[in-house]
């Protein structure tokens, strides 16, 4: 058996989110169903990790392993012809066997875009915020979020993760062009935390929390003590890193 | 009675074009059904022109009267709130009784969007090409187009128009990052008339046909000897200009 990598992109905008569920297509059936009419076999894909019911990806990682003999870059194009097109294979390589799309996650950044007009051509792609947004209020809120912590606080209290201490190794807020975006990376997120820190950014650069009131949130350890959980469909799973961090 | 003025962009992906049919909703129907509601009576709305399913707007113009006393900036939020969020409208201002969004338009601007790489996320608001298009033989066909010229032989048969005598006082290759686009400035245009030179452009870009043949297919005003119709999903209907052409 070998063992493909592959490197993904998708438009979450009509999936119930990437991981196989009882309702709703998915991404993973989506890949998944291509793989074993390839195969002629039931297929299963391992990803870096699951995204939500409309987040999207840029650089989405999976691996699943094959009988085929055919070189891993051809999987690209055969594959492409088979999935639909708001899923593409970016990059096929094979890889030892001891790779895991999950487990050998070292890095992963995630964008968030924002735009303060209404466009109907990026409703599905970027979240619109009709009020004030102070970008400095954000920045300075930023940077409390970078370094080791415990993200109890930015994180769904019904997740059964025990270990809550995460990574930021870099945080900003992008201006790019009509539209803005939060820009995380980080060595792993906990489930809707992105979400969350941004929810609580925006609330941040609206004036109803104070940048300093993120390191409070952060001590606290507490779901209630954050803000809002910030919309699915500015979301972005934008690439999985799995060399080690220097 | 009053005339209002309205600037609407909208997503044409899940509409089977601009104006009311048989069969699928279309724009048209969308905004009459929403000014129905405000007025309490059924209304209609008269476009610059109509635009085909799959074909987007970055400023369609349109006019209706209204009985209503309301100022005419007041219907962009009053219509916002109760159209489907791939409809927007802009602006709306009240105009003379003499105002008409299709006869007084004087000129209108198209784009068509051409990218070389497939991206999910564009997939209905761009038009791929795998195959290279050589911009400079591009470029040197465009220029045949420009000025006044019978356009016959890039506007559909069927079409019923007598006079095909259109200017085009503008039109250019635009490289913008990932994507390029053509842009067209005429008095007006003919049914899928920017579609044809559009397929014809790739067509030269492409090598199938030379820069100089577009004189030679404008001069045989038959639809046959044209290049190939593009798809609808790369057109925008950018631009509707009232003021006179200096």
């Amino acid at each position: 058996m070998r063992r493909v990598k592959l490197t993904i992109a998708y438009d979450g905008t009509n999936y119930a989110g990437y991981q196989v569920q009882p309702n709703g297509n998915t991404v993973q059936a989506e890949v998944e169903t291509v793989l074993a009419k390839m195969h002629g076999q039931a297929m299963k894909v391992v990803a870096s990790g699951r995204t939500d019911a409309r987040v999207h990806a840029k650089g989405q990682v999976i691996h699943f392993d094959t009988h085929l003999s055919m070189p891993a870059d051809r999987f690209v194009k055969a594959l492409n012809a088979m999935l639909p097109d708001d899923i593409l294979v970016c990059s096929a390589e094979e890889v030892d066997t001891s790779f895991h799309a999950r487990y050998g996650a070292k890095r992963k950044e995630y964008r968030y875009f924002i735009r303060t007009d209404v466009d109907p051509f990026r409703r599905h792609h970027a979240v619109t915020v009709t009020y004030a947004l102070d970008r400095e209020r954000m920045r300075q809120a930023l940077r409390s979020l970078v370094g080791t912590h415990d993200f109890t606080s930015f994180s769904v209290t019904k997740s059964e993760v025990v270990d809550r201490v995460r990574t930021i190794y870099e945080a900003e807020l992008v201006e790019a062009g009509d539209e803005m975006y939060f820009r995380f990376v980080g060595s792993g997120f906990l489930y809707n935390q992105v979400r969350i820190m941004v929810g609580t950014l925006m609330e941040v650069g609206r004036g109803k929390y104070e940048p300093a009131d993120v390191s409070r949130m952060l001590a606290a350890k507490d779901r209630r003590s954050a803000g809002i959980t910030a919309p699915p469909h500015g979301l972005y799973l934008w690439n999985v890193n799995y060399k080690k961090v220097d």
